[in-house]
């Protein structure tokens, strides 16, 4: 609790000054005002979120977390549990479409067990482990609030590590079996709405066990009504080990002045628990893609930023923040490298 | 004229059976069925355009053709006519905003003067020189035939020689000051749209101008009075040398079985006009990102594929292709790199 509230406290609002300078700097570039559109907003928060007017993002990190989920007892996703393990293993093996995606962006890959069901062995696969999963939410808290503390507090410590070997730029993904009907709990708690409207067909379930998938939600929640306003509470009775990781890993990051490009629906979600407890979080985040999932169009909406990409992806893992970060190093990358008008000598519209 | 047929009469729709295949490969990866959405496309389509199961985009350029415009006597843009040339010396000089993104994309850059006012004299930029611009479509063809059929080959032949050198996947982008005044009156005659619904801002002009440039389109094209089953009339009657010149870029890389990265508006216009010219060419083409030109929207819809992209950019030289060649790199990379199903040891849902 200490280090959590410690790291909250060290967050801050981006300064707008920085984002009036970077702007000003924009404005002198080769280019017509305003015609690079949101990569002159990324170019502009990456200097304000590093307090400089020489942003650097190239060194950048992806942090997978992954944990089982009690609720996959209850029959709400289309994969068996024993997934979550072999996909830490395909991960450290290199054969996930992250690995593919992580490369393409520049990105090292650092893989998180935060509490499989077995511990997968691996050698590149950080051990951290709260419990070999949640228990089951429906018929109780999935987590006890010193199990998400301590979820949170490995998070932060992982920042902090990225902070402190000078990566620029943080994206978050996940992988655990049914963490799906987790996040649609904890997103259905947050915003107020019904979990019919959040619930989608995660992995590729049918239309009935979509339904069934609402129900378990629905119950979980009247069983552990926990209330919107205490994010941690909610968290710990709905949430899995990875969201709250990914909790940690976003708070630590907006501590240390760092972006965090957020993946789909499951990130969206561990974001927003982030957001409701520091309002200013929310500067540092950038919002990579829109999933097909139907809860993430709402949380995007909450989290505040149109996403970058609209690809039709619902893959997690961290895929969608590492096709944006390739957009937000593409905007650090005309900040640095372009010319003024005056050092090329092309004339300006003075508009 | 001949070599526009051959180029013609070798463009084929892509197969089907390459297609499915793909599809098949993908399928099997370790990841839920369809869950890397458009991704899932693009890579799929790579192998039908390159007629294999092992695409690759791993060499890639962009093209950048620019031109001046008799038009712009008209008063139609914010800046002045100079601003090609200069343009043009800042792309030789890596100080415009695609020296930057082309470099994070991995892509190479080509610079074609296909008819600036003046030339520059840059040693990297490729001289072909239709003429010092087109002469003002106001008052006549702003192009003869036999010039649009120069510009045309041009372009098929800088095609082919990036074929020759094992290019995999082109861009196109283009500078010229009053360009979008050209593109929107060549997609009024194709579309049958009004040019007030198809004419912008272009880089910045007030709103007075807009109804001013519109109108110039409007007396433009009732002097001309192109054909629109005649897309090369149309083409010499409105267009200029660099949109010519990306039409037969996009013409030669479909005969060549290589993708096309459509960049925005004028690039888009350019890709129609080769859509009109043999409507298998709609098969190579990627369309890259939506800008806020509104004639775009209109275009890309006749085009059939939507952007990947929607950033708010209205910057043209290609800036919207190198973003979006990067996430076909990606969509190349999960194909190429991913594990399967089997031998992973990752348990398939059957879905």
């Amino acid at each position: 609790m200490k280090q959590l509230k410690a790291t909250l406290d060290r967050i801050a609002p981006v300064s707008r000054a920085h984002l009036r300078a970077a702007q000003e700097v924009i404005d002198n570039k080769t280019k017509p005002r305003g015609s690079l559109g949101r990569l002159e907003e990324i170019a502009r928060r990456l200097c304000a979120i590093q307090k400089t007017s020489k942003p650097s993002v190239e060194r950048r990190c992806i942090v997978i977390m992954a944990a089982d989920h009690g609720v996959a007892d209850e029959g709400v996703s289309a994969f068996p549990k024993e997934v979550t393990a072999q996909m830490v293993l395909n991960f450290a093996n290199g054969g996930a479409a992250i690995n593919a995606l992580a490369k393409q962006a520049g990105a090292e890959l650092l893989v998180v067990d935060m509490g499989v069901a077995a511990p997968t062995g691996a050698a590149s696969v950080r051990e951290v482990r709260i419990g070999p999963g949640t228990r089951n939410m429906r018929r109780g808290p999935a987590m006890t609030k010193s199990e998400a503390l301590a979820a949170i507090s490995a998070g932060i410590e992982i920042a902090n590590e990225l902070a402190d070997r000078g990566i620029g730029l943080i994206g978050i993904g996940e992988m655990g079996i049914a963490n799906t009907t987790a996040s649609s709990a904890i997103a259905s708690v947050l915003t107020g709405l019904a979990p019919e409207e959040l619930t989608g067909l995660g992995t590729g379930i049918d239309e009935p066990t979509r339904l069934h998938k609402a129900q378990v939600i629905r119950e979980a929640i009247a069983c552990n009504a926990p209330s919107a306003d205490a994010p941690l509470d909610v968290l710990a009775a709905l949430g899995g080990f990875e969201i709250a990781g990914l909790v940690g890993v976003t708070l630590g990051a907006a501590a240390r002045n760092i972006g965090v490009v957020v993946d789909g629906f499951i990130s969206s979600v561990a974001a927003l628990v982030a957001v409701r407890m520091h309002g200013a979080v929310r500067d540092y985040l950038f919002t990579s893609h829109k999933s097909v999932e139907p809860g993430h169009a709402q949380v995007l909406r909450e989290l505040g930023h149109p996403p970058l990409l609209d690809l039709q992806m619902r893959l997690g893992e961290g895929t969608g923040a590492a096709l944006a970060m390739q957009l937000i190093a593409s905007a650090e990358a005309f900040y640095r490298e372009m010319a003024s008008f005056e050092s090329a000598g092309v004339s300006d519209s003075g508009k």
